[in-house]
């Protein structure tokens, strides 16, 4: 069973990840995404966070929901995630981590590749998904799909199955592995480093 | 004279980079960013891109500042400041290079380190600015000011006037550099490698 994590960022506008939050059978959000997900019919399966931006109102409805983690070590993105963990959930997607201040947006993609040690974790924005990866990895396309691998690490790559091909190279700036394209249905991604890569949605 | 490039993400909102906007004495608009901007009345010294997505009317209208670019290495962003370059223009800011997809975001985010090198640059987006360094460097600020500080390179960091120290130390994660504060009206940033530092706006 997969877990849907609603973070703090902007709510979904696109269809895929919508639909992935009407199809979920476990809901977790992230305490600032509650009362914007309550206020649209949601129905969280648990509420976590520090819990100091959700309502009263929604504070004391859904008490019996309500996981708080005061800790400051973690964001509550990170919070959510390993509750998720702990009841056993390790097939997570993740929506609604982007959209507003560019720090949280950069600070979530990185946390990715955390996560990926105790989950099997995607990220769904309106435009496309990030998938964390750190070893040799194949993944499902279709011809001209927009590919951008963005490395976190100066380790060699190589891709195969990409219109722009790299051969056992560092890229050393993230412009460098941007705006690839998929040359068919399936592409792979070679590497032992830290890397992020996103696949955008047919326009 | 600073130089403001209008890029292709989403049209700035928050006030401060609608400002520069405003007082810029020498605008540049991405190829994408034209016709939204000339809609809303502004008047660009020049347009720089490949111009396949600028209006035909536009097109013709502004002929005379059209700088076409075609060559597919670099982003119109990025053409755009080695246009302002090119031309004596060295103090940038960068509007509009947020906001839409997150590859884009990431892309230009990481572009700053490598404009650095021709041009004294900041990105200024609805949230905040962002400064590309690679060497000690002292920064304006304010008590409380939320500062982010986003590793290029496994080189160790010494940060002080912040809330949360850092001594000669190697960030491996973005979310370690993420959500500092200013404790006074400076703090600095030493470093060998490259750094983005995010300062948000006060709120």
């Amino acid at each position: 069973m997969t877990a849907v994590i609603i973070a703090n960022g902007s709510y979904p506008r696109h269809a895929i990840p919508l639909a992935h939050i009407e199809r979920a059978e476990f809901i977790v959000c992230c305490d600032g995404a509650a009362d914007d997900f309550i206020r649209r019919g949601g129905r969280p399966d648990a509420i976590v966070g520090d819990c100091d931006s959700i309502s009263p109102e929604n504070k004391n409805r859904f008490a019996d929901i309500l996981f708080r983690e005061s800790e400051q070590e973690t964001n509550d993105l990170s919070k959510a995630v390993r509750f998720c963990v702990a009841r056993g959930k390790t097939d997570l997607i993740i929506v609604a981590a982007t959209g507003k201040r560019e720090d949280h947006t950069l600070g979530n993609i990185s946390l990715l590749l955390d996560y990926r040690a105790t989950a099997n974790v995607k990220m769904i924005t309106d435009y496309g998904t990030f998938t964390p990866i750190d070893t040799y990895t194949e993944f499902s396309s279709f011809p001209g799909q927009t590919v951008s691998i963005f490395s976190f690490d100066p380790l060699p790559l190589t891709f195969s199955g990409l219109l722009y091909p790299v051969e056992n190279r560092v890229l050393t700036n993230w412009w460098q592995g941007t705006l690839n394209a998929s040359t068919g249905t399936v592409f792979s991604i070679d590497t032992q480093g830290r890397v992020v890569v996103f696949q955008a949605f047919p326009e």
